[in-house]
């Protein structure tokens, strides 16, 4: 796990408490991620695509189709990827001071195709591993041509910056004696009851990621 | 509410069944977020960036400070817009089939700043009751220095486009027998119990908007 010192595109200047650079703070927020968003140019457009992302050391990884376009664009420039979760709403006393709380990721930099089939196998592995984590042992492995039919590409965590606000609500003094209800709703993503297909009912259930069974801190 | 044609770049190729192109079914989606991520150019780099959204008749919203740098790139050149609703992992028989359910948009555009008082002053009331329906009546109204602090910009969202997967898992005839759980893992985000600032828990409990509190489906 590596130290990267902040870029200057990186660097986190409107409130600025809010920035984090470290390793462990970012991973984590990309290890809740199932979908990022990822910025970039093509066909003289700036676009903004999301797509299923996990993490294996220190690069994000991301999966395509043969014939897509996004994956193709992503090989040709560098691109830019955002990563959010929204973890409240902060309702305070004035309209003005709502907030949210939030933990978000940004990285730059160039995504490169992962080709050799051990390598391309052992990221599909992971990602399957990241959604329910135990599965890889129950379902068919992915066959030869289904793993040639997959473009595999991931991006390092190099230039990157967490920003994280987990705080309450932060009103003005003169507006403390306003009579109405202030502080945070937790948010988060969450399952529900899960749907078998016919014929599964009676199998063992999934294991879920714990992203999905923590309580969203306040 | 208008409806618009697909454009060159709003026009999804890959999986079109899963496109949709009318006023409704964009709204539907950009009313159920709170944030959105917004791809752009500036200083030589492109850049992902989450923040804060509403809707308002045919546009996006968004606000930032005044020196909100995010703000003069914006106004300076064309933005595209994501929004995304990951709505339930889709658990096959075989790694490769998996998949998972979401609902997004894809917004492009040149966003344009809203400069009358009267103007900014509807599109922060509307941002608010977008959170908590109901609250811009109890809380203190924006003064005149905070709205003057504040910048709105709007982008129309006549070229734009919806992407909905919502359905079961798809595995290949070959793969039906495979003693393993497939279906669907609803997932939403939601709302746990309120955090009250100290002194505000006899007050009323905020209203929560309805995207919160609808179960996800699968």
């Amino acid at each position: 796990m590596s130290q990267h010192p902040p870029s200057l595109r990186t660097t986190i200047r409107r409130k600025a408490d809010r920035g984090h650079y470290n390793a462990p703070s970012i991973h984590a927020i990309v290890d809740a991620a199932f979908v990022c968003q990822i910025a970039f140019n093509a066909s003289g457009s700036v676009h903004c695509l999301p797509t299923a992302c996990w993490r294996d050391g220190d690069y994000l990884y991301i999966h395509g189709a043969g014939n897509s376009r996004l994956i193709d664009a992503l090989l040709a420039a560098e691109a830019a990827v955002s990563i959010t979760h929204l973890d409240g709403l902060v309702l305070a006393r004035s309209a003005f001071h709502h907030s949210m709380n939030f933990r978000s990721v940004a990285i730059y930099g160039q995504f490169t195709e992962v080709t050799a089939v051990d390598d391309k196998a052992a990221a599909m592995h992971a990602f399957l591993e990241h959604v329910s984590p135990g599965r890889s042992a129950l379902v068919r492995a992915p066959s030869p041509a289904e793993l040639a039919g997959t473009r595999i590409l991931r991006l390092a965590l190099h230039e990157a910056a967490a920003k994280i606000r987990n705080w309450g609500v932060e009103d003005s003094a003169d507006d403390m004696d306003i009579p109405v209800w202030a502080g945070v709703v937790p948010l988060g993503l969450r399952a529900s009851a899960i749907v078998a297909e016919a014929g599964c009912a009676d199998f063992p259930p999934p294991t879920l990621p714990s992203s999905l069974q923590e309580e969203p801190s306040p």
